[in-house]
């Protein structure tokens, strides 16, 4: 196998984009990473999509959007799983440069959720859960991640305020991150006094509905070094599943593909928690990021929300976690979320991460997650 | 790239299987390809669905297909490309095995169809076509196909019979195939006079709606040499696009797609259209199997309705193609195709293809294709 670097990214400004269609949005995000790793010419994409089909009735995204973008022939596949399918595109890009059946391949995720009403918008987030054992019997993705934060605050003692900073901290990354949909910082009386979702998740505590693509430009190293760019490494991949249902799990506090997925990719990098100086990772929920910083082995299990509270994730703790604004802030489009972290990561290791820079940060990773954590996605990165 | 073979397949009956769900369906067929190949752990999984949530309201079936397989925590992606899904599968599943990063890989697809009224399933179907410039202009895939085949008789004197021809050579097969949706024979009289869909194509020009799954096991060479099986390598894999509308193309009786994944999979295993064997071609219109032949160059141009008429495609023929039936016979769960066009050669390779085995068969190919020609993928398999 090669060894994989990614050469450039390319991202737009993400909200409610009523003026651009699903096509509009990917190419522009497309040409900017092109332009951003300084080449003309691709040999493949890969695209994570959850559901252009449910959202805007267009399937066959791989041939719409080469054709789009000018690229035609070139072979284009739509990966999906869920609202990790942007990770699974990058998965997927790398194992191609690396079997070195490609040489320079875009890996994209896009999303264009705002042409459906809310309710259509509902369902089709619903269909990354088990329609038939969950969604038909009512349940939705806020009551899904409150069932988990119930039982978290429960076993763990976990409060409703370290539930809030995790809004509070992504919000006040975000408010620095001038491609965020919701820019702005937030108070801990503000997500508590919010709308009520579903017990105990507050508006504040869930990611918005968002237009978005993001795209980045997979090559070998050795190409980044001839054009003489900044060499960021793909070390480590990882991707795991778990059941579908939440039900079936024997503790639904645990992400156990996460935890697998992160195994995966710890040991392929040769890399411990300890080492990773950022981390994006899959808040769709504020209970989410406080699961995942446990099943990734950041913090020990329970200590997730003890942890926000004090700092150690924040944009000059220890371990900066969504200095991007994460899902909750930044927006998720929710095909192209896994690549939005890949861009934000590629700019840390590169310097490049203006008000929000991470000092000295060499090595990064992210965790992009498909319904309540039915499969999950791990990306290490190491600058050279 | 490590050499890849198939050592298992399995595909159980298809047809309208109001009984069983999407996940039954699958999970049937993969434990049949796992007991093919002789083994009871797989490392990874590629399924291909072209909508499972407009069919189904299901996306995220990686998660829930190892989940009912109980496969996890195994990685499982779903890919797409339209009706050229399960072709996808196959090569991603192909790129993991040849990389090294898994050795034994599920490549699958599936779809279930008949769960929706005939209006939504033609809805769903239609995804697979540019939506904004065909779709919502009131057009579906019979249409555009009806279009194909009037300029092809307009530009190269096809004829009506010789469309039919192509039903009744597949439905010849199909009868030999138990496996097959409809597996009985057909006239020439019979197809022209069956009801009009899209002037001039009938309803026996057109692949049925069906309920399906198929999948094999992808792994090392040295494998199932060591396990003392038959020997199928995957030798060539070519992936392509073309413009999703038909509007834009030069020439809409011309399979640019086809003819560019064709040349990167001969060139990938060394052959010329005049080697291959046995070929199971993507004949969702009795129209499309013509310009496939002549997009694949196994056949001059303007010539694959003569072909046909003459015999060449036959089960006796030169290039015996489609011996399964074909997606006219066989049936059309748009998703599984890809993987069931494997299955058929892999099993003509071995010598099992029964009452339909090709005398000598030693190289095989498969050509799937998305939309009208959006995408397409060819597979070539040589029996060691």
């Amino acid at each position: 196998m090669r060894d994989v670097a990614v050469m450039g990214v390319g991202m737009t400004k993400w909200g409610e984009l009523w003026e651009k269609s699903l096509r509009n949005i990917f190419v522009e995000t497309a040409l900017q990473a092109l332009d951003d790793a300084g080449i003309d010419k691709i040999d493949s994409m890969h695209v994570g999509s959850m559901s252009s089909g449910l959202f805007v009735g267009q399937e066959h995204i791989a041939s719409l959007l080469t054709d789009y973008l000018g690229v035609n022939p070139i072979p284009c596949s739509r990966v999906e799983t869920a609202c990790a399918s942007g990770g699974l595109a990058l998965r997927t890009g790398f194992m191609e440069v690396a079997c070195g059946m490609s040489d320079v391949v875009l890996v994209g995720g896009i999303e264009k959720m705002t042409d459906v009403s809310g309710s259509e918008a509902t369902y089709a987030l619903g269909s990354a859960a088990d329609q038939e054992y969950e969604g038909y019997h009512g349940i939705t993705f806020p009551g899904l991640y409150a069932l988990i934060a119930k039982a978290h605050m429960e076993k763990y003692n976990t409060t409703r305020e370290q539930l809030a900073q995790v809004a509070v901290k992504n919000h006040s990354n975000g408010s620095l991150n001038p491609l965020a949909q919701f820019p702005f910082k937030v108070t801990v009386d503000k997500v508590l006094n919010s709308v009520m979702i579903a017990d105990p998740l507050r508006i504040l505590d869930c990611s918005p509905i968002t237009d978005g693509a993001a795209a980045a430009i997979l090559c070998p190293v050795d190409m980044v070094k001839q054009k003489g760019k900044p060499v960021i490494k793909v070390t480590g991949s990882g991707h795991a599943t778990d059941s579908i249902a939440l039900a079936h799990r024997d503790d639904i506090t645990w992400l156990e593909a996460t935890y697998q997925a992160g195994k995966k990719a710890y040991g392929m990098a040769d890399k411990k928690p300890q080492d990773i100086d950022v981390l994006e990772v899959h808040d769709c929920f504020t209970i989410a990021e406080i699961c995942v910083l446990e099943a990734l082995g950041i913090v020990e299990k329970g200590k997730g929300g003890e942890a926000v509270e004090k700092g150690l994730s924040s944009l000059d703790g220890k371990i900066p976690v969504n200095t991007s604004g994460g899902l909750k802030a930044k927006g998720h489009p929710v095909g192209a979320t896994g690549i939005a972290q890949v861009i934000e990561i590629v700019k840390q290791l590169r310097g490049e991460g203006e008000k929000r820079q991470v000092k000295d940060a060499r090595v990064g990773m992210t965790q992009n997650m498909g319904g309540s954590g039915g499969s999950t996605l791990v990306h290490i990165f190491e600058k050279e």
